[in-house]
């Protein structure tokens, strides 16, 4: 088992809905944060491309001496099937999403909403099919939910309208637990609870990925980390002072520590 | 002077509305249509950046044996500066848009919608200024306007209210002329001129650039086209069917040339 911090990545501001989770739940870790900000967003992209670019993060994270691999974002994890990469581990945010999910639902009807690369796949249809196959799977893909997320538009009155229009058809169907498929969904889980209601439970990406994450440090398959606490790492493939002020913003209740930002290349 | 397409390249899908004008102006000619779809949007993207990205472009098509290259991209044209790459001339989409502009305006105040990325370089700025510095500028930035463009709601009541937020202070600046400073926006043309009323004249780069592509071939700055029509070419750096369909879709009624699609690497 290796030391050093954990390394996370996602194509953008998305991830950092499960940084900060892991940053609550695991004061004790130190962590690394990859956002390819030259190449985002990944939904709307290939999968052959999405893959490429994967792994190309992971590369960079390994080369950078962390000890597991945390894909934080959705469409990424529909194109890595493997738990390990160069001898790390490594957490998509499918499997526990999926696992959640299955046990969350009571009337056997689930919903996932995600990026349409992410539906496209059917990576948490089957994922969720495999735990339990009296489950019934509807899905919704909101291409315009990430742009919202970056925009900022979190509790607004146009994000709430173009959630209704994206869930409705959802909604009719029943769902009790819907499965927030997409790291930067999170953001807008005002507007997607006022759709659904209070009774549905929404699954978040970074809730369940920590469970896991805790599970394996407890049993002692995942080191625990035994030096000081190190700056929190942000590299970025891209430069962007927006990307900093919002992951500051979204970071300041998770973390105490001080954020050390810096323009990387992973190609 | 070289014989050959002339080549014409943007992040994605929005450049097709300057190709379409081309198209339409000069059916005589071949044109090779680049969309650099693995790695967009450049409009959040770093100005170092989107000038790398720009060249490899470019270089692309200069290899593909063009005549002359457009940047039919707003965001790229803030960094492409040069007018001409490889001893190839160059046009970018500012240079006629800004003169359009200029010479539109009867009260001297101007309109300029955009990304981010291109607001922030101020080049519209500077160039009006240039050709008549008693013309005011106003600007703003519209984030959500490409992936509204590319979600096909092109006439829909959420995108007009989206329009209205973004340029109702505009609107209340008393500008006569718009300049759409993005190659996305004249397919969000309803919804715009929704906002300004229809006494707002608004500015299409497609059709500025046509113009001076028409005076340099008139001139005989730029050669004619003696070869016989040959289908036109898209090349997309990431494969993508509801590219192919939109694009399609959006050319219909400007060419009846078969068009040819292919997946290239420019790096």
């Amino acid at each position: 088992m290796k030391q050093g911090p954990i390394g996370v990545f996602d194509s953008g501001i998305g991830g950092i809905t499960v940084l900060r989770e892991l940053l609550r739940r695991f004061p004790h870790e130190n962590f690394i944060y990859l956002g390819d900000t030259a190449r985002l967003p990944y939904g709307s992209k290939s999968s052959e491309t999405v893959r490429k670019y994967s792994e190309q993060n992971m590369k960079f994270l390994a080369e950078r001496n962390v000890k597991a691999i945390v894909v934080a974002c959705n469409t990424a994890s529909t194109q890595i099937f493997e738990n390990e990469f160069n001898g790390l581990p490594v957490y998509n945010v499918i499997t526990p999403g999926s696992r959640l999910a299955a046990q969350s639902t009571e009337n056997n009807k689930v919903g996932v909403i995600a990026t349409r690369a992410t539906i496209r796949a059917g990576t948490y249809t089957k994922k969720i099919k495999e735990l339990n196959e009296n489950i019934q799977i509807f899905s919704a893909a909101c291409p315009l939910f990430v742009p919202l997320a970056e925009e900022g538009w979190h509790d607004d009155p146009i994000t709430n309208l173009i959630a209704f229009r994206y869930l409705q058809e959802l909604k009719n169907q029943d769902v009790d637990t819907v499965v927030l498929g997409c790291t930067h969904y999170p953001l807008l889980k005002i507007a997607i609870q006022k759709v659904f209601g209070n009774f549905v439970k929404l699954i978040d990406s970074g809730i369940s990925i920590a469970q896991e994450i805790e599970q394996d440090l407890l049993s002692k398959r995942l080191a625990i980390n035994t030096e000081n606490i190190a700056p929190l790492q942000i590299c970025l493939t891209d430069s962007g002072v927006q990307f900093e002020n919002l992951a500051i913003h979204l970071l300041e209740n998770f973390t105490s520590n001080t954020i050390q930002f810096e323009t990387v290349s992973v190609i």
